[in-house]
């Protein structure tokens, strides 16, 4: 941080390198919020790729409400990264899943972007340790993983490399949240962070449920819709089993199914459920629950999940 | 099958055995779609707080809209296991997850519901086959495993067991349908069934985590609310990867992000991405997109993204 570094609030003018679906997202949305983009992408016929996207985005985002002086004009092409980052106030790296790759862009937009400005990188699951390496100013770089599309889904994961500077962390993810998005501040590295990490999750088992011809992608998919995706928008899983427990919410639950855990339900093997660990999961409910009774709860995720049914009946059925 | 068994259209008269979460969510399910429903639960009180669960769940159902016919004053409190199934044309068994208790309780249902009628039961995990062993006529017993809460979220898993005869299956399937469930058949038992093995596969990474001091429950929930989560409704973990690829879906999507299933981005390890697997995956999510090309999905995509969150926003706002 140093007398260049702009109030997170204060900031104008925002650099996407990589301009795929993940970058491409990202112009959307700071294209979305009022922000002067400038992108680069080495493919040769970028441009027009990345401008189909933002055409495609943009009713979505119109109708999502677009912020003051919000516009598609606001797009700049760069010839060059450095011409890219030369004048950012904040810059969002979204290159293909390749360390070498990274290690070798972020430095080069490291070298290039003024001093004392945050560069945040859409990695999916590299440390920002293993992929500073190679940068002169690594304090200042940070992950800021988002999720597609970027436009519209809120989560951005944020955190440091051990090289990264706190005030970097920290100032990132004040400046997601004022350009709309649902921080989660990691203090620590951890592989494919918190979201995909779950997430990586269902998507092997399911890869192994296929290979094995335990269910086919139609099932996959329709098991998730029909089923526990109806609940997770409003309740994430930890909330949903409080809910699973009845009356005695999430002690109940794993008091009850917690033999359930040594059941071969997936190849992921559980945790041992020490004391310790359940009343982790206990407290985090009750703390989540903020005074809600599970009766509260329940009427919110039942008016929830008949909201979320009827919102996704409209889209299939083709309506506007 | 025999000439008692009724058209699974013209049933009329269900009986529940176990009235908690699971089975008292079945009750209500079943009489707000006009069903003639009698219950049994050895617990002493439990008609007091199965009317509870019933009275809450019965603004969401009439909101939902009730079938002609539909009342709570169709709910007939059994004094005996085999009073409640005595005339029932279709019986569902929600007991705890037990099996002991679950191949008793079963046997003990077979041997009073009269014959031809199909016997189905809510286990989230138990296979049929190991349940049944004490049933004196095992082949009209199926699972059908719901989701919290019953009454709303649509997904059903049957399946039968090795002694279930495959009309069993098809009439409770087609049972199921009728009475406003959404239905996976399975031809194979596989433990945990579909879902339940994706939903498993994250809870159990996401307890790690708590276990580890990576992530918070409040972590772990806010990553899926405001992530993933928020796809999950529409689009499956399938197709929504399919989108992942950008313009070239799932084959760019396992040729891109391939050498990822070998990360450590969660503690279950990946099966081998086979031609076989991929060429799997690409014709699942081909056959799923049903000739949509990305573009189409991609719109609706975020039709129904931005119409879930405003939903769930809602709610969260506390609006009626």
């Amino acid at each position: 941080m140093n007398e260049h570094t702009p109030s997170p609030a204060s900031v104008r003018r925002v650099a996407c390198i990589g301009a795929g679906v993940i970058g491409g997202g990202w112009v959307a949305h700071f294209l979305a919020r009022g922000y002067q983009v400038t992108a680069w992408d080495p493919a040769p016929e970028f441009e027009a790729k990345l401008r189909r996207l933002v055409d495609a985005a943009w009713p979505a985002l119109t109708e999502l409400g677009l912020a003051d002086g919000a516009s598609r004009d606001n797009l700049v092409i760069a010839a060059t990264l450095e011409d890219a980052v030369a004048d950012a106030e904040f810059v969002q790296e979204s290159a293909p899943e390749d360390l070498a790759l990274k290690r070798d862009l972020l430095a080069r937009i490291d070298a290039a972007t003024p001093a004392g400005v945050v560069v945040s990188s859409s990695t999916s699951g590299y440390g920002m340790t293993e992929m500073q390496v190679d940068c002169p100013t690594p304090q200042r770089l940070v992950v800021g993983h988002p999720f597609n599309p970027p436009y519209l889904i809120p989560l951005v994961e944020v955190v440091g490399g051990e090289r990264t500077e706190s005030w970097a962390v920290r100032w990132a993810s004040e400046f997601f949240e004022v350009a709309g998005k649902s921080v989660i501040t990691m203090d620590r590295e951890v592989p494919g962070f918190i979201a995909n990490r779950l997430q990586e999750a269902i998507w092997r088992e399911a890869l192994h449920m296929v290979a094995n011809g335990e269910a086919t992608v139609e099932q996959i998919d329709a098991s998730i819709t029909e089923g526990p995706g109806l609940r997770w928008p409003l309740l994430g899983p930890c909330l949903t089993f409080h809910l699973a427990g009845g009356e005695g919410g999430m002690a109940h639950m794993l008091d009850h199914f917690g033999p359930s855990l040594k059941s071969p339900w997936t190849r992921l093997e559980a945790p041992e459920l020490t004391p310790e660990l359940r009343d982790a999961m206990v407290q985090g409910c009750e703390e989540a629950a903020d005074g809600r009774s599970i009766a509260e709860l329940v009427a919110d995720r039942d008016r929830a999940v008949i909201a979320v049914m009827r919102a996704v009946d409209e889209v299939r059925k083709g309506k506007p």
